[in-house]
């Protein structure tokens, strides 16, 4: 057993190859032994278990610096420094993050959630090192679907021309998150098909052969074994490659020949999807990430399906169904048709369906080409993703006035993924763009009348932002219908306080005026729909009648929708109305559950309570 | 003549290979005429006369779609697209757009102000295209700076994936805007000097040899004849190039022999920047754009240069002189070294300024990278390209609180420039950011203040964000002083009106107290310096001594500035306040001067006025 023993990463220094085979296999174990019994991303992180024990073999951490992006890939990582205990804590409230995070580990040089950041990172971080005079080494680790994402692209760019010494490791598993998707790695998956790759698969003998104990001459020797690479050398990178990785035999003497090198160097490794567990090697989208606990001989889940359906899910059978009526309904996804269900739409119209690959921008500017041209683009990327895409959203759209449709799936706190992946700013910055329509449902009945909403509108760009999840359990109406653009609706009639709501904290403010109605306050609660426009004409009356108005949210308060009623109340002149915001305050929210991150937010149903009893003490009868 | 009767693309069919030559002398001597007079975008149009007639030759426009990138090099588009007579207005309040424009011009296809979008949204309309079996041409005209951006590289990776039929040009001038960046640029600059290149150049003879009559054979002589661009294959391209873009007599027939060729085309052209002017080749960086009137001889401006310091020399200057005490201090700009002054910093430090290239994203991560390991990096961007890499700012500054400093520069409105660069959103995204503090300087003097502040605070990330153009004129301090994080200051004493002003909003904010004391209305001027952290201790008293609150600000309404004392009022539970908040309305602003434009947008000082009366008619005596 040396897993146990392994505090920190000099310990593997002290092992033997055969013995860190072993450790690979007890690293396995334990993960799966874990994760089958926890949530997580799985299947790419039994891929980097063979590299992340090469890394921490050969490179001296922390002090030189290992740049994981994404952070899908860096489960084996942590259980190698300092993290092994706390593994069972994995995502949940108080225990380890899911990803890369400065803040828990010094072995984690740059935080890192969503992708194709670590190159520039590590750029940033060998550069600074050479202002200095240090001497350490910067290696950035990234995927296959990461590198389609533009920033990767722009920092290979500058990497090559700044000809810094950095090692960039390509972890090529064959796959992103679901299908390969764009050119570019369509040429490095098919550099694995070469002679040379076949050739190192067939066994690492040879190559330890060819690498004799004579350091200088390593690098050549390897370089000459591996040479079918042109592409990553017009970025001005060394190539070695591809390369077994997850083969310790070989990745140990390869990494320890190319560490001393000078200039940036580019490794490419061929890793399996979860290496050494069938079922998930059989399927490696299934198992990209495990939702709960299942079966370890079977790998089926043993959480019973629960019986209410999902917004995704809602989302997706309504665009199918009206995708049916209009053919001029297509489809955008950014490497996310499993998450965002438009992988069902894409099998009822696989003519119709576009994946970009992880790179927001250049869908968004598609979908605003595909605008230009009379489709009715609906473009399904999760709120936290969509920030990537701020400018392309403002400039090629909003600018324009086009017709493009933003389905923003994983809106609000997420729980488990955490600070990277919240989908909270959304609202905020939607609603600062010019001729945006922004939309949050109630419950999951509302989203399918949103669909229809967005779809029928064609005067410019309109938004509707769902949550992660379950639905509220409500009946679903037969048919969805388009709802009027910018009218809220009041849920409840009340006269002592107003809670105006949007999106996923309506029902919450139904709970809160039942428990409020109890103590003898009667409540209004209006149901806002829209972010904007903003239904002033039914909201302000009221607020100015009742005096007292609570708005909930669940996105951050700073510019948010409760900012929109007090720039609404401003503008009309009203004044002698208390507003009380609740919302996302204005820090980082950790990962954790989603109700307990909420009450922890100040904007559950027991929050709107007491903020309407600090109101109205007097009122308590 | 030629020129003055082509009022549509059709006419120029019409015309034979040196008629169009000829045409090709008239525009540059119109463009010329033009320019000198009118400030504009100069030397990259100056290349690109013979492309756009080239273009609009062979292609059938508007019917086949031609999107221009960025539209630096889109003015001899525009002269032949019906704007020829219009052209002297450019840039002017109501006359025609520096950019590309769909409200302008049907033949204006995708609007653009920002690079690199081109490849992106002319993906989407060539699969808008298949969609709906219609059968037009696409093509995509992209600088070589504009490559360097991450999402050309993602709608590159795409297309060369989705194999559409379509064209994209490279307009390679050697030289993005101000100098070559990006080891990717330096390799198609190296195809340049290539045996087939220069035999090309030496004369277009050879080439319509090389090409028979025949039409089929034409795509594989022309390959056959260049071929050296290997990078573009492996994304999924089919190169053709280097070719002399500003031979017509190549340009013509290359362009109808790759006209009906299937799949993702790349066509890598040469063209000389400033072509015909001899200053303008001399001198393509001083060149690249011109600022006023110039004697048509020398090339030398004959505006007379302003007594008064800019917003960017003040910031520059400044950041020299404390760069020389604190070696941790580096510059990052993203392709804009003369436009944000850090080309200075680069004279004075050369190891410690970086340039990325036209990649804002990557900037602000390796900006983050450095910060990781101590440096204090100054991350010079205008407002309006910033929004490039919200995520980045968000994502890998923010939630690690990294002490990235942000120098923003062309903030507020940018007269001339438009709707695509005007730097209104900062404002409003950066303050719903959790860690980030965001200054802005009422004037030049404490511009210099607030980048010493900037760089003294190490706590998080600090954004200071100025205008373009001059300062107001004022005394400057002997040394820059750190101000305190968070207070505002009194910049005038007075009982019935409280304007709190932020950034270049302050002077009118006096200049409109002055006219409303001639009115017996006295009001306090509050100088915020600071929208986050907001100086609730001294802003919310006042107000409520007060009752009448007029905020002003050169950014966006709708979640800005405004917002933000708004938010801290109904925080504070204050009522009784009434409040005017004045800023850009929710609108996209045209382009147009400045002041002007403010006078439009109801933020100058008669806005602020009339406000102050509308709040106490009663005051007037």
């Amino acid at each position: 057993m040396f897993l146990e023993k392994i505090d920190n990463p000099a310990y593997l220094k002290t092992l033997a190859l055969d013995e860190l085979k072993i450790l690979a296999e007890e690293m396995r174990a334990y993960l799966l032994s874990v994760l089958s019994e926890h949530p997580g991303h799985f299947a790419p992180n039994f891929g980097t278990v063979e590299l992340a024990i090469a890394l921490h073999t050969v490179f001296d951490t922390p002090r030189d610096k290992l740049i994981w992006d994404i952070g899908h890939q860096a489960y084996p990582h942590k259980l190698l420094t300092g993290r092994r205990e706390a593994f069972p804590t994995l995502r949940q409230s108080g225990g380890i993050s899911g990803f890369l995070s400065r803040a828990e580990s010094e072995y984690d040089v740059f935080g890192a959630g969503h992708s194709s950041t670590s190159i520039a990172a590590a750029l940033g971080i060998a550069t600074a090192r050479d202002v200095t005079n240090e001497n350490y080494k910067v290696v950035a680790i990234i995927g296959d679907g990461g590198l389609t994402g533009g920033m990767a692209f722009e920092a290979l760019n500058t990497a090559g021309d700044f000809k810094k010494d950095m090692v960039v490791i390509l972890n090529d598993n064959q796959m992103s998150i679901s299908a390969t998707v764009g050119a570019f790695s369509k040429h490095f998956h098919k550099l694995t098909s070469s002679r040379h790759y076949n050739f190192l698969r067939s066994g690492a003998k040879e190559l330890m052969n060819l690498i004799s104990s004579d350091a200088k001459d390593i690098a050549s020797k390897i370089e000459g074994a591996l040479k079918p690479g042109t592409l990553f050398e017009e970025f001005g990178f060394r190539y070695f490659g591809p390369l077994d990785g997850n083969d310790l035999g070989a990745l140990v003497p390869v990494l320890t020949g190319i560490r001393d090198l000078s200039g940036p160097i580019l490794l490419h490794l061929v890793t399996e999807k979860g290496r050494g567990y069938p079922p998930a090697v059989a399927d490696p989208v299934g198992f990209y990430s495990v939702s709960g606990p299942f079966d370890l001989k079977t790998g089926k889940t043993t959480k019973p399906k629960p019986p209410i359906a999902t917004y995704t899910g809602v989302f997706s059978r309504t665009l199918i169904e009206l995708a049916k009526q209009d053919s001029r309904i297509v489809g955008v996804t950014a490497a996310m048709p499993g998450g965002t269900g438009l992988d069902k739409f894409a099998d009822a119209f696989p003519s119709r369906c576009f994946d970009i690959g992880l790179a927001e921008q250049c869908a968004v500017t598609f979908a605003a080409g595909l605008a230009t041209q009379g489709m009715r683009p609906v473009t399904a990327i999760y709120s936290t993703f969509l920030q990537r895409s701020y400018d392309q959203v403002l400039h090629d759209v909003c600018i324009q006035n086009l017709p493009v449709i933003f389905a923003i799936d994983r809106a609000g706190l997420v729980g488990a993924d955490g600070p990277t992946h919240h989908g909270v700013f959304d609202l905020a910055y939607l609603r600062s763009m010019p001729n945006m329509v922004v939309m949050a449902p109630k419950d999951e009945d509302e989203l399918q009348h949103m669909v229809k909403t967005a779809l029928v509108y064609e005067n410019g760009p309109i938004a509707f932002r769902y949550p992660r999840g379950n639905g509220v359990g409500v009946k679903m109406a037969e048919k969805p219908k388009a709802l009027p653009i910018g009218k809220a609706e009041i849920v409840r009639e009340g006269d002592d306080v107003l809670v105006i709501a949007i999106g996923n904290r309506v029902q919450p403010a139904l709970e809160s005026a039942q428990t409020l109605a109890d103590s003898g306050i009667s409540a209004s609660v209006i149901n806002a729909r829209f972010v904007k426009p903003l239904d002033t004409a039914l909201i302000l009356p009221l607020a100015q009648r009742i005096g007292k108005v609570i708005t909930v949210e669940d996105g951050v308060l700073m510019g948010g929708f409760g900012s929109a009623v007090l720039e609404a109340l401003a503008a009309d002149g009203i004044t002698d109305v208390q507003v009380t915001t609740l919302g996302i305050p204005d820090e980082f929210i950790a990962h954790g559950d989603t109700s307990q991150l909420y009450a922890m937010c100040e904007c559950d149903a027991p929050a709107i309570v007491r903020a309407a009893l600090d109101f109205c003490p007097c009122l308590v009868r």
